[in-house]
């Protein structure tokens, strides 16, 4: 007899009978409430043109580097996922057989965040009955191809399925924006918004920099010929993406020093990369200053900022090269908010009119430096747990080292972070089921009552990502 | 039908009934312990004087940065909760008002420790029986302010009725301590001690640095011309505190970085603060040499030495100029000790006659530096969590973190640490809980049998306060 | 009546009847599994001579600085202990009188791993029944010396006993290896073998490291007059050690720092150091190229590749200088793995003829460094939790910090490190019952199924130290 794959309705929750009861009674409240998704990487071509996802592995695997990097950890390599290559060779196109190797390890994933989302996704969103191993993948395969040529998996149905309220999207400051435009004037009501993240046009020395800044003269119709000009750019683009309904800003940074230079200063280091001769140090400096001008900007037009500091980006040369970024070697590194934010909160942090939320992929910063900033500057929020620490324990070790300093109304609610389409509710459940049982252990010892619980709960799934966003 | 406000007599521990049953066990051997209170930042005036407070704010909230930083957080400035700015102007001064909004937003501390002890002031201390929140607020101010003008709620009633075995005060190396003197001579038998701490006078570049050691030679009779005359007041300012019951000192660094100078160069570094020419730099030095005078000296006279390091004080600096000090915007760094200590341990830590108790504001040092540090130096230990730390969770990491290196006989038991006089009782409760619930996890895992716990328990909550602090 | 000392069958589960009962049952099917000690410091002479131990205090205590690092830190000094000193000189030689003090401050260990093991060896390895204290003390020891002069008690009688299937000392690159040699043509069965550990050689500026060169001389045959015959010395030895059973290496460093430099550089440190004026600097930057040529060789010969970095070696001097090394003084400092791997991983990470297994003692860089590294590089490991953190409470946030980042698959199980050989079956049955109830909580919360929880356990128990240690 073949066991049925199943979702316990009391996953994730603590065995304990009483925190059990109340973190069902907390979840139940809220599990209905509608998706807000204020933050992630999801291609807002798919919503544009609403065409079927052409087969499982297209869909769930080869975006996900969440899951291909657990593969190739196991010395599997990335052409035989399907990983396209930068110069677009040799690598397998028989998606089924990748989808074989998939389920021959997924075991691999087992008390992972990504085996429980994709084990909710693979029951949940396409009805699959039986585990997911090296016996049963071909039989999934077949399964789910089948659902996605019909209508009620077309992205758009699914987006509607989900009861996402907002999806947001992550954006160059040259993208023109072209799929929300086309979602906009189609009609359908799904709310996807743009947020600007000018990291390619920044950073003055990654690749394609001069390319980026060439384009964003294109669409900005403004000639970037000096340092005055790149911010008029940026202006003139942030208040287009405004008016395409962004809500907030993004940039990814090594650290998060931030430090303001002179006008003059700016311009010699943004010439210098202009000549191609912009070195780590200016490219550093740069950085520093455009987080003391992002902020400025968004005293002035109200979008939030976000910050996502301490990731060293291809970390491994060899897939770099060949596979291109996003390809699981991005590696944290410790990152320091005291000092590094010391000169941003002193211009910026006491004026209401500023929204930052900082992330953080050094958990030991949650409660030295993060909390306690939060728990004292109006202007600044915390971003929930990110990335590697977007799951079971690592969100209670979150609510844990934050809330004593910070309270939760310092923090921003959920973020799904994901390039992953169909895990978005999967991620959202787990996220609030975490949350219910972290209000439920502090019931069960009586340290808040259920009047607070209830109304916290209700933020953190809900309340929390609407108002920290303007949403 | 409203509900009562009350304590769960269970509260803080595991619902686990394993757990709670031996919880309460051995919280009931141990609650009825006299406190000893060996670190903290009462204002020995209000035990000198022995007057009413005035009103429920200037008791309860005026005092407290870490209520009134959490109300700043959410953009409710300091002027309207009363808070004194330096130059005396436009501040609220309606002390209802302000309650009135301390209870709207009581919300915000559910799930912090200062929800947690200020729910047990107001319901054991003040026997208010209704939650607070904006509507009840008025009413509760009412009845706290009546109690306040009755005989039983004066300073010394509540210190007796609080059981407080002793009570330490942090005091200036150039402080009178004319209070201390007051309440010996009353005839009252509290014991209050001062402990001295010298960090006005050690760092070479604090605001007013010149005028603490004026003040320092008036006290001393030492006219503190050069390095050597400095040093000479301090020891007899040493003398003088312990003449008067102190049994400590402490020290607040930025760096816990110990290293001795020549005499020469101290006088240098010193020479060049009286002239007003001292840099950061030479402020550091000093520092680091005063480290290892200040254990000298407790190697000599005895004194307990306690070390504070890893805040950045005063880190919004509109928040400093405004209302000064101690404002809730002082924000931990990373600390480093196993380097950093090197050269005092080596010096000092195998000498019996020196007790060093450390702090830390980093809890990622707590298994990694200093359990091991303090489970090999004889004349280390180690201080409770400490300011954002002493909390439910903060709590339990410590001792998680911490036992299995260093056992709990090389830590100090409880410091309550306040500014908050009728939050001391909540203080020692709560952390009297969790350490029980903490070794009832381990006796309900057979890690150790009650006979252990027991004695353990009982060090926790009194043994080890007392024989740490030499009370 | 006298309480009989037990170890209670659920010791270390947690209470919750649920995950007790999974926790139970999936220790009960791989707590008979044998023993694989793949890393550890146990005397390989003990199995070559196989004499019996001669006392409780030479086999417990004298070896084992977890036990009197704890006794110093209480202020009792290393000779009254017993611990010989560099001179010979003045040390008690009493040991009944030694074991006495053990008993009386036996209490100092409750809830630390040292307490459980003990415990659990003096219990279940001598047969004590009554609990370990002052009053005990001398029958204890009466009782573990008569059983000591058996031939039950011998050490290849206690080895088979414990059910190891390996056991891997750890051996300097001049060792002869005469002790293994002596096992080898013994006939006994019992498998120990080497473990390549160069240190000595390696650290230009650690203590003796002339002599230890003179000694690789002699024992390769290979006259070291230049860095390329200390290679070929090295490889020389490498090849021994495999011919006598060995299957890894291991390296301590300070800074897991790795950068190769050019053959020319790497000579002119090596000749500096031959003439005895190596500086600190030569022999940081000569152990980073070493970490680069000790993978290059691995990848050759096939030896796994340890890396044990981030600890000040004999922080306490007056120790040092009067007990010599690893006498409980060793300190842990903060360990950076992300940018100090770069150049190694870049050159060998994704080639899967390595495998590079690393520790730390520095538990934040679990999830942030070490976890994402592992779950990306083919080539990398993560050791199990190391030393201090080889703990109940040290396994569980190993555990929680690492596998939904990592999963299970890239760690190698278990390690003892142990210098206590009849502690050997006390810590392998500790590890397995707390990677039992942690995969209990686990199931219990339905974030995995028994399925995979079974699977995991017997590759944390047996499978994953087998496979990563290539034995």
């Amino acid at each position: 007899m073949i066991q049925k794959w199943t979702l316990n309705p009391n996953r994730f929750f603590d065995p304990d009978p009483e925190i059990r009861k109340i973190a069902a009674e907390l979840y139940n409240d809220i599990k209905g409430l509608p998706i807000i998704s204020p933050h992630g990487h999801c291609d807002p071509k798919w919503f544009a043109e609403n065409q079927p996802f052409p087969d499982p592995t297209v869909l769930i695997l080869i975006p996900d580097h969440y899951i291909f990097r657990m593969l190739y950890s196991q010395s599997i390599n990335l052409e035989s996922l399907g990983i396209p290559t930068r110069d677009g060779m040799s690598i397998e196109t028989d998606h089924r057989k990748i989808w074989q190797i998939f389920g021959e390890q997924y075991y691999l994933f087992a008390g992972t965040p990504t085996g429980c989302w994709s084990t909710h996704e693979l029951i949940e969103v396409f009805d699959i009955k039986e585990k997911l191993n090296g016996e049963s993948a071909g039989r999934i395969y077949d399964q789910i191809s089948e659902k996605l040529s019909s209508p009620e998996f077309l992205p758009r149905s699914l987006f509607d399925r989900f009861d996402i309220e907002v999806l947001t999207t992550t954006d160059g400051a040259e993208d023109t924006l072209e799929h929300h435009e086309k979602i906009k004037s189609s009609g359908w009501k799904g709310r996807i918004v743009p947020c600007f993240r000018p990291d390619a046009v920044v950073n003055l020395t990654s690749r394609g920099w001069k390319d980026h800044i060439h384009k964003l003269s294109g669409v900005s119709g403004i000639d970037i010929i000096d340092y005055f000009r790149f911010i008029q750019a940026l202006e003139n683009r942030r208040a287009f993406f405004k008016k395409m309904g962004a809500v907030s800003t993004d940039q990814g940074v090594e650290s998060p020093y931030a430090h303001e230079l002179s006008p003059a200063e700016a311009d010699s280091l943004f010439q210098r990369a202009l000549k191609g001769r912009a070195t780590q140090q200016d490219a550093d400096r740069f950085t520093a200053h455009m987080l003391m001008e992002m902020a400025r900007m968004s005293v002035e037009d109200g979008l939030v900022m976000q910050i996502h500091p301490g990731s060293f980006r291809n970390h491994n040369q060899f897939i770099f090269e060949r596979f291109g970024p996003d390809k699981g070697c991005d590696i944290p590194v410790r990152t320091e908010f005291t000092r590094n934010l010391h000169e941003l909160l002193n211009k910026y942090g006491n004026d209401t009119r500023l929204t930052c939320i900082v992330f953080t992929l050094d958990e030991s910063t949650y409660s030295r430096e993060l909390a306690p900033l939060a728990g004292h500057y109006p202007a600044l929020k915390l971003g929930p747990p990110w990335w590697f620490h977007d799951s079971i324990e690592g969100m209670t070790r979150f609510r844990e080292s934050v809330t004593e300093t910070a309270g939760i109304y310092n923090t921003v609610g959920f973020n799904d972070d994901t390039r992953s389409f169909p895990s978005i509710p999967a991620r959202h459940d787990l996220s609030r089921r975490i949350d219910s049982n972290w209000l439920a252990r502090m019931v069960a010892r009586h340290i808040i009552d259920m009047e607070d619980a209830l109304r916290m709960s209700h933020a953190l799934a809900y309340d929390l990502a609407k108002k920290g966003y303007k949403l």
